[in-house]
């Protein structure tokens, strides 16, 4: 059974890497994922969620992530990966997988909803987002900032806050991630035992503070030092796995999160590449992220993909691989790419795009339909019903710009349907009510499948 | 002396090629782009003038276009190279070129502007641009419509209309371009004469209408389809030089001559890829466009280069490479790119960027300064006089949308002196007045300079 080894980066656009058209142009040069995607395949259509916490749910539990209650990103209340939930994580510890998350979790900040509570067998990082690092510098009274701290634990006993998560200890993150993530690597080939380790990478989320030896090395500014950074530990993990003589024996998936946020407090962040839109939208630029998985003797070499592929694809692929089976008392909407991963098509051809419990859009083959639109102005984000939908062809028009409905009725017709299975599923397998903002009824679904007036 | 062989494409956007983040992803891959950028250097900072008419002026007289009256395409009235320029094509007859243009002019309709009157021992294509042909498929009276024909002729006598450009021609000229274009490179090779050959090819420009063989080739769109046979003519080309044993002793220049147009009527053409504008704006995604050169044992393979480079430069380059003297009694804004061909940094770190008259920008290094904003609205283009400048950093902000200058004044102090230094040299050589639109004191540039009020 081959290694895993997953890493997230957070807050990455389409566009900021060297390999998808970034990189040199925004000053910041990123050789060794362009080196990953000539060794292996890089993915152009590569959708995730809404926001952080969708993603990683989606990502661990194979379900959109409003089956799991974990449709938004929220900072209070009870919230996170249920405990009934069966984690990615989980599937790959009972098929005989060690285990190890280091990075940042935020699915959940309680102890039963700590990586350590849900088939890790290690963790270390922050529980929550580095947004609140912002607390610390706009000098937010202790009793605020100190929920955000760095933790660490094992399974079977709580997690244990180990430090505060303040400017400084930002600074020094994932490079800590990495010394943990090597030694990982190291000790398990030392052992021989197959692993997943899950490296969700705390850059380049704001606040833009780089590591001490990456400060300034863009000459462009914070944001670009940081991808530079990002860059270099996802290399130093590449080296890890490569080091310890397991380059053959393991995927590594490298991806971003979501889409680069856009406010004005934050200025220039990531790039969306030639796609509108910015996080927590439901366009290409938020759905679309860089995506590279290589795995030597089963992918080519520099191969390169616009087929449809979900961040909720991975939960079904690699329970194949690893032989475990995928919980059947519940709704899973992972499709399984070992065919695709071999050099065949993707088995996906569509997905719905939430945003928070909103169904804001559906894509189906090169077609985008947006029933909500999502936007920004300068100065604000909006979100406006729309009393006609969009239908936006992505490949012809990457910018979702063109609104082509009224020429082609026929293709809403061909999506309606997705939207009728997701529906039937939801009143089979009820989503899992979090967060008090009440079941899937309340949102627009019934209306978009045919059910309500 | 290296043979010479310049396409240019027409409205190709920076974000359509495959390694440019195209390709696949808009469903009209680039095998042959794709492959030429790994033959050799990729620009990522390639820069054109604000439409057809001014960047081809550009590359053919290594001159803001302003200086030539060249500033804004015009259909109608006296326009174009006036007799008295000296071209590319005539410095690298002088130094024993032969020379020939196969495609689209666009620098005057009249005999004495022709090319074969200026540089070129052949022509064949059309004089104008491709727009006219939506007359004939909107029927309008023959009379609007004869004046777009295909044209051929050799230098020392008139070219001749030899059909009509409708829209059957339309889809067979750039096949016709390149048949002549191949042919012509076989009889250098026979006859072991140097040649500059420039093949302006009238793809992918509105309306879109590839060739039969395209027709449908891309399963998305006309436009998709038209992309794909661009790239296929350019591999004729390519092929052509290579079957010819003349691959190591050729310049191969590949670019497109402007961004993308956008108008409610076209629907989605070109992609920008991260910048923002279109066609006629002073955005990247205007001025910023694919641009490749091949140049075996000079040129490393698989270069990749953000260093700023301008159309205007190919005219002093390829003068230095030939041995020719470029002209002193007038002001040539080109600058030689030898070195930077060879390996070494680029000599550009600025440039002006004029719509049509108005000086609309200034750009140095990663910054772009801009003064008039040319803008697109759903169903509109404006035109907005800013009351303070815009100052971008490009590198960390391809859209443009994040104003630095309250923080970053320093940087417009350092681009003052560019514009000083061109209303000096048109003190100095005044403009060519054409057009009827007066010489360059009716512009903003004295007051930018500081001399006005």
């Amino acid at each position: 059974m081959p290694n895993i080894v997953f890493m997230l980066v957070d807050n990455l656009g389409w566009g900021d890497p060297g390999c998808y058209g970034g990189g040199s142009v925004r000053m910041a040069p990123t050789p060794r994922i362009d080196q990953l995607a000539a060794d292996g395949l890089r993915l152009t259509n590569f959708n995730v969620e809404s926001e952080c916490t969708p993603t990683r749910a989606a990502l661990l539990t194979g379900r959109y992530p409003i089956r799991s209650g974990n449709h938004l990103v929220r900072t209070v209340g009870e919230h996170g990966l249920a405990p009934w939930e069966v984690t990615l994580s989980q599937l790959l510890k009972g098929q005989g997988y060690a285990t190890a998350c280091f990075g940042k979790w935020h699915l959940g900040n309680t102890p039963e909803r700590h990586p350590t509570a849900l088939g890790f067998d290690e963790w270390f990082g922050i529980q929550d987002s580095t947004g609140p690092v912002f607390d610390h510098l706009n000098g937010k009274p202790d009793t605020i900032i100190r929920h955000t701290s760095v933790w660490e634990g094992v399974a079977g006993a709580p997690a244990e806050r180990i430090a505060d998560y303040d400017p400084d200890a930002r600074r020094e993150l994932d490079g800590q991630v990495v010394e943990r993530a090597s030694r990982y690597i190291t000790d398990r080939a030392a052992d021989g035992q197959p692993f997943f380790l899950y490296v969700p990478f705390t850059q380049v989320h704001h606040p833009n503070l780089p590591h001490p030896d990456f400060d300034g090395a863009s000459g462009n500014g914070a944001f670009a030092d940081c991808v530079m950074e990002m860059d270099h530990r996802a290399g130093q993990v590449i080296d890890a796995i490569d080091d310890a003589g397991l380059g053959d024996d393991t995927i590594i998936v490298w991806a971003s999160d979501n889409g680069p946020p856009s406010h004005p407090t934050l200025g220039a962040q990531g790039s969306t590449g030639p796609f509108r839109g910015c996080l927590g939208s439901a366009y290409e630029g938020q759905l679309r992220v860089p995506c590279i998985i290589r795995w030597p003797g089963t992918i080519d070499t520099g191969r390169v993909s616009d087929e449809m592929v979900s961040v909720l694809d991975f939960y079904q692929t690699f329970a194949s691989i690893a032989g475990a089976e995928v919980p059947t008392d519940r709704a899973v909407d992972s499709l399984d790419l070992g065919d695709f991963l071999a050099g065949g098509p993707s088995p996906r051809d569509g997905m719905l795009c939430f945003v928070g419990k909103t169904l804001a859009a559906v894509k189906w083959r090169q077609y985008k339909l947006h029933y909500v639109e999502y936007g920004i102005q300068p100065g604000h984000r909006y979100r406006l019903e729309l009393q006609f939908p969009q239908l936006f062809n992505i490949a012809q028009d990457p910018r979702e710009e063109w609104d082509l409905l009224a020429i082609n009725l026929w293709v809403s017709e061909a999506m309606t349907p997705m939207i009728r299975d997701f529906m039937r599923s939801v009143h089979r397998f009820p989503n899992v009510p979090t967060g008090g903002d009440g079941p899937v009824e309340g949102t627009n679904l019934d209306v978009l499948a045919g059910r309500g007036s």
